[in-house]
């Protein structure tokens, strides 16, 4: 199956597809006037449209039937992390993340973080192709880098939500995240730059209610243990057959 | 810590770093002569080594003291998975596996397989790199690609082994990884190509004992399916505080 995306698609109306859209159905796929794909809002619905117009720059198409709607929410991974210093390991992270189901992606500036500034509208792109490369029906949301402090004591969390920490701080009691990890609630886990989190904000983050998690024995990567934290949250939130 | 691997280092010998290693101990991190550094030989030990010869080509050093030995062998994952036409997608592959942790890989030659010869060469100096990266004493095998039916039939796995065959052929009943995957024991883990496993494989490699596993309600990518198995096991394995 191949997935299309307008965020502006509903039932009763015509809608347009956007440049790329239309050249990927027009010129890739050679889609013409009354062959038919699937379009997504990224809002958790999938319309079976018709082709009107096969512009490969403005591709018309009208939605015959809507073939998903949203289901009751599933629970999601609020996914917040500092940029690594390398700009493609973080692209990389979010295909990845993107691929495997992310809820939202926070970029963190942190008291050690080597890089403070990325581009969101890229990594959009990035997410926008990994959800319909994977068949998700909701577009995750980037949002754009904020400073971790800020963060911490402006943000207000859903209920239930599960507020996590990763940080390689030696000494300090962890949990494995395996451990503490629960099935069925949101979860908000903070990951580091390469040079971890300050004490100061490990300490700025459990007043929060944030529980210090551990990732395994391993010394990870800044972009390998969000991955992780991804993996691991589908994995116990898997009930598929 | 920055650690250094050689397969021949042991205590009561010189050793001579091989050429890359001893560029990085003398020419990046300028190591002299009654320096120490930490060296590794990939099977479970650890040394504090002396340089005897800061040669940038031919580093000599000698064992002081053993810092670490094999553990009794925690449970291991065997990773067997199809190579993807883009070989830079395995590349990256080894490098999370190694860093989240994989025992071994062997490279698989499936009826739907695009690429069927991928060097091991370059995927084994990734993987000594990111073994040294996150401080992993034992360096995973690579083993060079193999018909999967050959394998099937002549492969004998250590008992007991967990033995699963990711694939994604709808109405097949599978068991999602989450559920079938057991703590403490090894585990093997077939994941196949872009256009999945044949029909004739799945049927073969569940003869041989492989119980078909689903990897959530997702569309992932061959490398990203790989890497989500190497986070499940290394989840359900983690015990670190």
């Amino acid at each position: 199956m191949q997935l299309f995306y307008s965020k502006d698609i509903a039932l009763g109306g015509i809608c347009t597809l956007d440049a790329e859209e239309s050249r990927h159905a027009v010129r890739v796929l050679r889609l013409r006037a009354g062959d038919t794909l699937n379009v997504t809002d990224g809002q958790g619905h999938l319309y079976r449209c018709r082709v009107l117009q096969a512009d490969d720059r403005a591709c018309a198409v009208e939605p015959e039937e809507a073939l998903r709607t949203p289901q009751s929410p599933l629970p999601a991974l609020h996914l917040a992390v500092a940029p690594t210093k390398n700009p493609s390991r973080m692209e990389w992270l979010v295909e990845k993340a993107v691929e495997v189901g992310v809820g939202e992606v926070t970029l963190l500036e942190c008291d050690h973080s080597e890089r403070t500034f990325l581009k969101t509208e890229r990594l959009e792109r990035i997410a926008l192709s990994a959800m319909k490369q994977s068949l998700h029906l909701i577009l995750p949301e980037i949002h754009p880098a904020v400073l971790l402090r800020d963060w911490l004591s402006s943000f207000r969390f859903a209920n239930p939500t599960q507020k996590f920490i990763a940080h390689c701080e030696a000494g300090q009691p962890r949990t494995p995240l395996g451990t503490a990890l629960q099935a069925g609630a949101d979860a908000v886990v903070l990951i580091g730059p390469e040079g971890d989190f300050s004490a100061e904000e490990i300490a700025l983050a459990q007043e929060q209610g944030f529980q210090p998690v551990s990732l395994g024995p391993s010394r990870l990567r800044t972009e390998t243990a969000a991955l992780y934290v991804c993996c691991a949250f589908n994995l116990v939130n898997d009930r598929s057959l």
